[in-house]
């Protein structure tokens, strides 16, 4: 196919709104998840991000990129203010509740009732759960690393609580999220199902990965 | 489907292996990317990573996270001496090429040559790219973020040049990651084609997302 190439001027001459677009779509596929949140009177609060991502294993932990001066503040806030957050999976038959997730809402109206999702509690943490969500983290806040560059913020959290469909558990460990119907999301706005090409072994240098 | 309830005692007494392949599933789909750089006497490196996240689009800013302490520690240390790298997605028929860049080769080995990927040079960097990569994008080094938590290390590059198929390009700036066969990422080891389902307009709290 052939290419065309952006130079840094390309970039900064487009347009802004198509600029977004664009850049959004470059670091490839990403979650697509629904953090669940309540202040401390226990009003919800349920925002769709792109940006969780894995941190580590051992402590679990993950990340996720937030924009302060922008939505979705009041997750910031709630999770600043009760130290807890949920990650709730994005699945195929709530993608479009998902998305309305991100329209400006009032402080005062739940995000829950707004796009019809359900909230939902175990006894170890504070936040919600997305009840329709398949897969779902409960987190403690642990840090945030301020990112100079472009006001953003790395939002860290401490994996507290799993919980799963029995099913998607394999054998040695690995989760078929694929089976629980997770999306991948590219740019913006743009949702994909999947599907397993191949697991790999673990690579080593004196021979090629088999398929598992 | 009946869940399985993972507390944070669960998680900890897991097998080492099966907890690290779990843990990393839970963040949902991940990016596949390969990272090309060069040392300052050009003798090039390439390692696959999952962990590269869009940070912002103004300026065009990438994330990514690096585990300095195993590998892929050439990749880190050739960044900080040249100040650049290239991003490189990963696509459907380079599944397997990609994954063995994980595998321990020693300095002298260039990891293009173990598995059979071309460099492929610009003006404009000193980093090589991947030929048979169809998005492909050129950074600069800024910064790097410390997370004292787990030892780990987030590295962020501003986008200086992106070469992708014209053919890739949307009227409004998106790009189609899909049609270039870019893969998602489960877990350590799973690769996954992807399938649209959609794009939604942007959301607006008085109204439901309509179908792009």
């Amino acid at each position: 196919m052939p290419n065309k190439i952006f130079t840094r001027d390309d970039l900064d001459n487009m347009e802004r709104i198509a600029r977004l677009k664009f850049i959004n779509c470059l670091s490839g596929f990403k979650s697509g998840n629904l953090i669940g949140t309540a202040d401390p009177t226990g009003h919800t609060n349920l925002s769709i991000v792109s940006s969780v991502f894995h941190l580590g294993a051992n402590p679990p932990l993950m990340g996720m990129v937030m924009r302060p001066h922008t939505t979705p503040r009041h997750t910031w806030e709630n999770i600043q203010e009760t130290g807890f957050y949920t990650i709730n999976h994005v699945h195929k038959d709530i993608t479009s509740a998902a998305h309305q997730t991100s329209a400006r809402y009032p402080r005062e109206t739940s995000e829950f009732d707004a796009v019809g999702l359900t909230p939902e509690y175990t006894t170890t943490l504070k936040a919600p759960y997305v009840a329709e969500s398949q897969i779902k983290i409960g987190l403690s806040f642990q840090h945030h690393l301020p990112v100079e560059l472009n006001n953003t913020l790395i939002i860290i959290g401490e994996i507290v609580e799993v919980i799963v469909p029995h099913q998607t558990i394999l054998e040695d460990g690995f989760l078929d999220i694929e089976a629980a119907n997770t999306v991948a999301v590219s740019g913006l706005d743009r949702y994909h199902y999947t599907t397993g090409i191949h697991r790999l072994s673990y690579a080593k240098s004196d021979h090629w990965p088999e398929e598992l």
